[in-house]
Parts: structure tokens; sequence; C-alpha cells
């Protein structure tokens, strides 16, 4: 499983400022971090008059933009897509997934917390809060780092999720959620017939990166 | 097979200009259209400030947006992407997909030409050229389709791609290239024998759509 943690807080509370700070952490700790960021209102990533923003234009569904130093996709929904749908589609690579902001799902959440901006932390009921980063205290009962304790923030994250960095080989995703290979014999039986299948195929040689795309209603 | 057709031409032939034209067509039908750009010189998709563009900034590794109209991503690589693994990372629910550009890679083309622009069509001594757009004719032995053939244009690469749009129930991608499954039997066995799997773990009732992701050196 991916872990997949959110950094909310209110507006101008600093959730910007501590992905910034925190994915270099993470990064020197040898983990690919991809974040995700919600934007409410829309957004608009292309510029006018550039070859993709004119395909778009024209009705395109999915726009994809390929250099040799980054790939970019730009993608039309009917219904806003879930997290897990988001991980699904764009971010099984990676070994560790921070959200800026998605108070509302139930993800495990930090939340950046200051006391100008009011009287209670947004978190305060909330059972998937799992850390507070303030530079005053509060009286939630979970673990408070101050605004430039980074580095304990990074060790409390790899220690919570334990399996952080080591992917399994067999991923599962069934309806866009994620869902969890418990038991090693689970992951090697779908491994192994799933591998033994498609290694009967023609070329099919040297797999060593299988995608199988299933949907009931095609 | 999700069919992937590049639409090439030298510079300022008027791919963008046939791809904004062809689109529409295509949609019309019924089709999800996806295309792909290339950007031999690496591209900008974000500005600078932006939330988003401060976590690239930060090193993450795959940034993703999502608003309830569209979800976008920009994922930085190693090695430049194959068309095949584009595909495979961002397109698999389309029907069709156009390139702009890629006239190096082996996927069908379809040359935008321009008798000022030079002597020769770019495509004059290649056999995975399909058809020629261009208001001359040349002495090139495919279907020549005049820049307002649009409708006929559309026809001709429906009736060229048969199975269009009717999407296969498993769709199989080994290291980045899609495999084809060509005998209705392939895919049943993969079909019944993966969700026979699946359906018997927790979390997964009415499975209508699977992803398995299988890494041999994760």
């Amino acid at each position: 499983m991916i872990p997949i943690i959110s950094i909310v807080g209110k507006s101008n509370s600093g959730k910007t400022t501590l992905i910034e700070k925190l994915v270099p952490e993470l990064k020197r700790r040898g983990l690919k971090v991809g974040t995700i960021k919600h934007d409410v209102h829309g957004f608009e990533l292309d510029q006018e008059g550039k070859d993709t923003w004119r395909h778009a234009q024209a009705g395109v569904d999915t726009v994809v933009i390929s250099s040799p130093q980054k790939a970019a996709c730009i993608k039309k929904v009917d219904v806003e897509l879930t997290l897990d749908e988001l991980v699904c589609q764009f971010l099984t690579d990676m070994d560790i997934v921070l959200t800026e902001g998605y108070k509302r799902q139930d993800k495990p959440k930090i939340e950046v917390y200051r006391t100008e901006l009011g009287e209670e932390p947004l978190c305060a009921d909330d059972k998937t809060l799992i850390a507070i980063v303030s530079d005053t205290k509060t009286p939630l009962n979970v673990p408070h780092f101050g605004t430039q304790d980074i580095e304990q923030l990074a060790d409390f994250i790899i220690k919570r999720f334990r399996n952080i960095g080591s992917k399994d080989a067999v991923q599962l995703f069934v309806n866009g959620k994620q869902i969890p290979l418990s038991r090693r014999f689970t992951q090697t039986v779908l491994h192994k017939t799933i591998s033994g299948m498609v290694d009967s195929l023609k070329g099919t040689e040297g797999a060593e990166q299988i995608r199988i795309f299933i949907d009931e209603d095609a």
C-alpha cells in the first residue's frame, strides 16, 4: 500500500511551506514522493495559444505532453476523482503521497495550525488526525512538531507507516481503491498466476513490468 | 488495442490545425480522443509561484492537481517515455490517440504536407505512412486528403482501425508495451481467472474496474 497523508490547515496556515520543507527531507531518505493539490475552484495549467491548449479547446479528453525531462497529462473528468483514484491513475510508482488539502477525505492528516488564524484547530474532532505542526501548544492528544522540526516529523512519518519504501511486487486497485494484499500468500498467488499466464503470450519475453486493466462495462 | 496515429509534418505545416479539425469529427462519432504532443525542447506547464510549482521545485517526483472538472499530472522522468509507455501511463481509457510529432517512432502516420515547405514529403520513404493531407498531389502511393476533407479523413481512420471504440474488457501492457490479445479465448481466460482471484479478496465486492501492477524489481 502506498501511504497517503493529507497536509491540512486553514487558508494561509502554511501548508505549501510545510510540503516544501518536508519533501526534501523524505527524498533524502531515498523515497519517491508524489503530491496531490486540491483545487476546488478549477485550475488553468496550460497557456492560451500553445499547441496542447489548442488540443484541449478542440475537445480532446486527455492531453499529454512529453519531453526528455518530464511527461504531463491533463484529463477531463465528469466527476471529481477521489484520492485513491488519483493515486491509481497517476502515482502507483511513488513510495509516499502527500496531499495539500482534502480535509474531508478519510486519509491520515497532519494539521498546520497557527493560533492567530482562529481559536480551534480544523481537525479538533477528526479521528484521522495523526499530528499537529504548530509553534503553539494545543490541547489535542496527538504528537506536536514545531514548524522547524522537519527532521523529527519525517522520522515520525516513517515510523508510523512501517513499510514505506518497500514496494509490493503486486499492487491491486478495484474500482479505483487500493486493496491491501495482507498476506504474503495472496501476493504470491496473484503474482505467479498472472506472470505465468502472461508468459505464455507472444511478445512478453523478459516481462518486468506488467499492467492489467479490466473494465467490466467495456 | 488502442490505435495510435501520428500526425507528422515539417515545422509549420499545419499539424496542430489538422488535429483541431479532426478531433471534433472523431468526437462526433462518439469516440474518446487523447492526444500526445512531442516537445523535444522541454516545456514549462506550471506557473512560477503557484503551489504545484512550489511542490515541483521542492523535488517532488510527480505532482498532481485535481479539480471537479479535470485532473492533471506532471511527472519527472529519467528517460523520455515511448508512445506506448505514455499510453499505458495516461491514456488507457481512450478509444483513439493522436500524436503531434513522433515521426521517428513506428506508429501509423498521417503527414501534413505543403509544397512551399520543401520538395519532398517527410515520410516519402516511410512504410508506416498511411495517408497524406495536402492541397497538392504527391507521387506517394497512399490515400490523399485535402486540408478541408476532414469528414473523409475521419471515415478513412475508422475504416482502417476496425475495432476502434469497441474497447477490450482486458488490456495488457508488458514493459510499457501494449500486448495484443488476439484470440477471444486468451481474453476470456485472463478475464475470468483474474476476476475470480480478485473476487475472493476482502473489499472487492462489485468489482467493475480492476487494475493490477506487477513490478519484478519491487
